[in-house]
């Protein structure tokens, strides 16, 4: 397979086992890429990608920018603050505007689930989707799984808990997909009103004892507390969720085998971990960072090659 | 003719019909450019221009930035939000602090009429004026004549409907000046109070009856309804507004022939025009915004040749 | 010498006499590089900035962005207003998660005095110190330094007076820093409340009355009056501040010789200075906006010479 059996990066639930081979497989070639002194291909030279931020994010739309420059892409970026959305414009008028403008592929995040798919039925540019609402966020999910390959060897057989607000998290569903599709085993973990009912039917299993969780585990994924998110009546209080759902050291030590600890950032130190955990030698969280930059690489390369130019 | 007249853009009203067919002949070089695979050319890569928008701006922030990155300039952009200019500083000494970085060009959108032409006379630098409060947007008013003379074969002739608020429009006063420049007949179509008194001074005719207007044009340019723009007292209510002057199918099939239809975007779609028409093949609102980014490279280009470099 | 003795630049603090000789050296170069038709360099293709502002600034950053573009560097800016800062998440998280995205240099304003120190010692990258709290801002006193040694031949032996807000000022602690290091006379001038207790200790001398202070100096410094930083109590009223400090053409003419003025911007007109004495021939107010585009391409490229690529 040479060539993704998708056009846009809408959600993982899309993607075939093959895809995410393929996006790995060129994510290691981009990998090395950016750890040479010079950490660009020419790749991309004719290729102009935008950044729809509709919400704000510092890590993803760095990444994402990072990622575009490398490939030697033009960037431009246009962010909900100083938009004309408020004016009153839909969203497909807005994108097929910047569209009209000769931009070859758009990254957009946006709060409502479901406007990358949206989008895409009605505009001709490939969408890259860089999280919408609590539905998906698909390249955080590849690096995730790209994060274990990398340490683990593979992703296929490793057991991997999910912890935290796994309702309102798209970095949970996107990353049960991605797991599921790759052969591993699921668990997630959580304060009973923030798992989604009837979520075994996506294959995974349901604990919300932390430590019966990490016994169990290869890999623990520790969502963040997104208070923003929350509605205070189902959401315990920050000090109730660490006691109950915290990483720390003491559990770590009860555990007979070391676990490799994984956060999407940013971190609230003192809640989803301590500080000696996030900090420690088997937690990978610069690692996904680092792998960040190179699976979206992977990712706007690959959909490029499908762009007719 | 081999370069404009003029070593600013802060009008239309300061052009020469010569200024206007040069800008248009490097345009359609320009729009053969950005439709190849490379959509750049080298020609400004010892040129650095500055973006200074101190009003919001999406499409026309994105046009001009394009515009500068397929030339190949050095692009910084200042938006108000995050600048100095709160700090008590005056415009003149922004401005020549910008200049004195070695910035050779400023594209300029300000809120005060008169803004670019104030600067021009006071600083060392190209000035383009991306709109200044409801005086002149005049690469708005280049890139829809544009493209009426691409759709309709030329501009001189043509009968052209400006059809809103012409009172409080930049971009209704800039196309006025720069249809009349080319020999094209021009009508504005609006509310009495929404109509400027001795706006006949200017050689258009007056009309406040769409159905009428309609019937005479060729083309219809529908202005957008600038709700932020308006005084309570002397505006209709957007419902009346659009009762009276909505472009909608109706009115469309009444007529005996097909005519253009141009919006300078973001459409309030429901108001302006009904989805169907903006939506209609003889609606050219996104070929006007491509012919943007051409237009203003035309422009863009042809005052740096002024450049004593 | 020909490399920095140090691996940041932090404040001017810790640079030796050799260290500002070569910077200006450097500097020196690609001020002659600025005023070329093409004013970039490729020296620096492999490096990749990111810009963190976790305050306001304009110049300083459009100034930091176009050394660094001049340079050839990949940049990234990040700003607070758009970030995770809000999310809780801590500084150096903040960091260490963009440089895990191989970033190799930061520029970084921050409103807390030592931020940048702080931040050096925990995180694995060159930082540059553009402004911290009231602490120090060191490229604004290498770029001042530099404009007076172009404009006098040299800065040691010269009498310079700063005045103004000296206790919030880091525009005044890096100058004194940076002018005793190269041997010139220093005085601060301000009313009482803002001149720090023991500021003798630094080597300067401290006078009150502005006129006496015009006559012993070379070269005078008109700080900005930062209202947004001033607490009521201590501070005098605009008008009296105007009244006791403020450089007047009056008071110029009743000076036996001509001085060199200075003003770090923005300028407040009519309060630190009139506007004639802002415009005047003797101002170098404009020539330190250019040469700080120089002495900071002096300074990024002499510290990326040290990063291990």
């Amino acid at each position: 397979m040479s060539e993704l059996s998708v056009n846009h990066l809408l959600g993982i639930k899309y993607l075939q086992k093959e895809d995410v081979e393929l996006i790995f497989k060129t994510a290691d070639h981009f990998k090395e890429v950016i750890n040479r002194p010079i950490k660009k291909v020419p790749s991309l030279q004719d290729i102009t990608i935008a950044n729809l931020f509709f919400e704000n994010s510092t890590r993803t739309r760095l990444s994402f920018e990072l990622a575009e420059k490398r490939l030697s892409a033009d960037v431009v970026n246009f962010s909900a603050a100083s938009s004309s959305v408020k004016k009153g414009e839909t969203l497909i008028d807005t994108v097929n505007n910047i569209l009209s403008m000769k931009v070859d592929m758009v990254v957009m995040r946006h709060p409502n689930p479901g406007a990358g798919i949206f989008l895409s039925r009605h505009v001709n540019s490939s969408i890259i989707n860089a999280g919408d609402g609590a539905h998906e966020h698909p390249t955080q999910a590849l690096l995730d799984s790209y994060s274990i390959r990398e340490r683990l060897g593979e992703v296929a057989g490793k057991k991997v808990v999910i912890v935290g607000d796994i309702l309102h998290s798209r970095v949970a569903l996107s990353n049960i997909f991605a797991l599921k599709l790759q052969g591993a085993e699921v668990k997630v973990c959580g304060p009973k009103t923030l798992l989604p009912k009837h979520i075994e039917s996506l294959g995974v299993t349901v604990e919300t004892d932390l430590t019966k969780a990490l016994q169990w585990c290869d890999v623990a994924n520790m969502l963040r507390v997104q208070n923003e998110r929350m509605d205070i009546s189902y959401f315990p209080s920050t000090r109730e969720y660490a006691q109950q759902f915290q990483l720390n050291k003491k559990k770590l030590e009860q555990l007979d085998r070391e676990i490799v600890i994984m956060h999407p950032g940013p971190i609230n130190r003192g809640v989803e971990l301590t500080s000696d955990v996030a900090d420690a030698e088997n937690a990978i969280i610069l690692d996904q960072v680092q792998n960040g930059v190179a699976v979206r690489m992977a990712v706007i390369y690959l959909l490029a090659s499908g762009i007719s130019r």
